[in-house]
């Protein structure tokens, strides 16, 4: 198999395999979120439910091994696609591989319609936003039964979740537990860097707004 | 109605709504902060209040809708100017439009005399100092009355506000309730994007101070 | 009296004025920093320090009114150099201005030895120091007699200050009274803005050293 | 001996002095976590280790000291190589020279393979994570014995620095003692800036990542 045909067999692969990753990655967090809020269920519904991600974390590992076997690349693909095997060691953080998704969406739809740093905004927005809400399940799933835990209610949660991301970090509520705290380590490494990107770019959008004279981007005149 | 015409008329319609959206901004701004603040007004006042702040919403909403006829658009016009959307629906946030205002001063007055990024610095700021002031009384608001709030007077939301726009956050006052939580949320979100504008645009007049050996800008000699 | 020899008095004043200005400066500051911290000194010293900080006043105000003159402007000075106002309405503000001084030097010794982003990150930096210093002199006095006050020494009022500085914001020590929020919020606005320049023009720099393959800024072989 | 050939034999001291050095680093920070954190082994084991981090301590003087020799200056050398004389001094520093190594593996390896904000991200990445681990193990060994003291774990210690390093700053532990302080200060002045180092290059490097249509770096078809 030459580089050229494997190419053209990776971007076919990839072509195929968007739709279902993309359900496959909401499978995973609506079935864990689900998991960790509906503590009323039955049993029976939380084996459902576990085997609802299981299934949607086997997606993500044929995805990895298809993509592997393409790449005809030995061992050295687990660290050079270190991100993709991040995602299949850690599934919550799919988030992390939203600009993917754009890559795809970009092959088939030509040249995109947004500037350039509002793409910046939007996508790395996006991930912030569903990293943010797996972050804030993984916590509150370690520190609700931890004694002396602040974080008592998923609201406590998302709301600890909001001022660590925007780095304001109040501390009236903060994890406890050995997990909650190393999960909010990933979750500031991952989001401080990810709205760095968006406060970066919306910084030169402003700038770029301010630096014309007319406006095409939604308050002017429609004629232009 | 062809484009040409259209562009004029919206351009007609701007100049001269500029002046009663201006007034009806600043009056619902005011009515809501006496409404909010003086607390031992008879009802009599609080019901004029409510028919300023109404009053003043309305006009946004016949600018809206003009706006839109004008544009000649369908639905799609909610979502491509989604900013003005957003203010119709919650008229709290108009300080985010104020860079329209710049836009409608630019087209009568020709060249801004500023530099750029002295402009955006100007703007930005003034919009955050805005939306800092409403948002301080809306969670104000909700706060007041709560069991276990440690915002307890308007000065206590003004340094919450504050603490929180700077990034800071002791979380020696924080919000607790579900609404005063969500306000906090928006206020981080716009507040944080708007300051890392004013951040950066400083940061770049400071450079190019440096990097002159002269200075026109304040202190350097008066014959230059 | 044209503008030429306007410039030419203007630049010779400022060669003039630039060393009374830096020991008045000093001595603001030392006088002030005594007044506050040595408590146990008696009465007549504290009213020495109070001529002390009052003649280094009257210095700043000579130098603008001196300037106000040779501008040759009426009322638009107060407005244009509106820096110079605000230091001579609050004399703890002088590190802001120092600025200026780095004009004065420049003018005496011609090209600048460090670059640009080094110049930056010297005087930014060198002025939040001097600036969070006052501030928490200042912050210190108001905070110190306060009932409920978590600032209860100098020390803890450093510590406040340089997390304030650095956006952490711990809230262990917080301003409790009136005063001592709002000079807060002033040094937050102040400091905020010139850190802000200082890390940005630090990855200036750590770019740059990371762009060039050798390196003259302080580790290289010394025959480059 | 000539400007030429202290040139070279500067490099040639580089290259060899660059493994030594580089165990020394290891081995000084290992020998002192193992002092702070190991505290139940017997006195003898607390002798060696102080031997250790001495031992590694005389390496970097040597290296200091050859260093101002071949550079052929007087005491100009302290003041212009402030940073070598910072972590002779302080030698928990030493993370901040590792841009050094890289210059000593550059030029080795001639030129490098990775992008320049890739190589920042992963130089002050990691110059920070060394910073915040010796950062940590300082503020613990100060804290541990206070009355009154949050930090009372090395685990509490870890959490606390992550948290300042992201500028969040809960301060549900924070240090008390004016040492623990100290060295605060100093952790937030060095990580911060490093750190504002990372999420800058971080956002260029999406930036670019959006400004392409292909990407070469990680999920992009293997035959291009």
């Amino acid at each position: 198999m030459d580089a050229d045909s494997r190419a053209r067999r990776w971007e076919r692969w990839e072509g195929h395999a968007a739709l279902p990753l993309g359900i496959a990655s909401l499978l995973y967090l609506a079935g864990y979120a689900t998991h960790v809020l509906a503590t009323g269920l039955p049993p029976l519904a939380h084996d459902v439910l576990r085997a609802v991600t299981g299934a949607a974390w086997a997606v993500f590992v044929i995805d990895y091994a298809v993509h592997w076997r393409l790449s005809g690349r030995g061992p050295g693909f687990v660290t050079r696609h270190w991100l993709d095997t991040l995602v299949v060691l850690l599934p919550l953080l799919w988030p992390l591989r939203i600009v993917r998704l754009y890559d795809v969406v970009l092959r088939r739809h030509g040249r995109p319609r947004l500037t350039l740093h509002a793409r910046v905004v939007l996508y790395s927005g996006l991930s912030a936003l569903l990293l943010g809400f797996s972050g804030a399940l993984a916590v509150y799933q370690q520190e609700r039964g931890a004694p002396h835990a602040t974080i008592r209610s998923f609201g406590d949660s998302v709301w600890w979740t909001c001022s660590t991301l925007a780095t304001v970090g109040y501390g009236d509520v903060a994890p406890v537990t050995p997990w909650g705290r190393t999960i909010a380590v990933g979750l500031m490494a991952c989001g401080l860097a990810l709205l760095g990107a968006v406060t970066g770019s919306f910084s030169s959008l402003m700038l770029r707004r301010f630096s014309r004279e007319g406006d095409e981007n939604g308050e002017s005149p429609p004629g232009r």
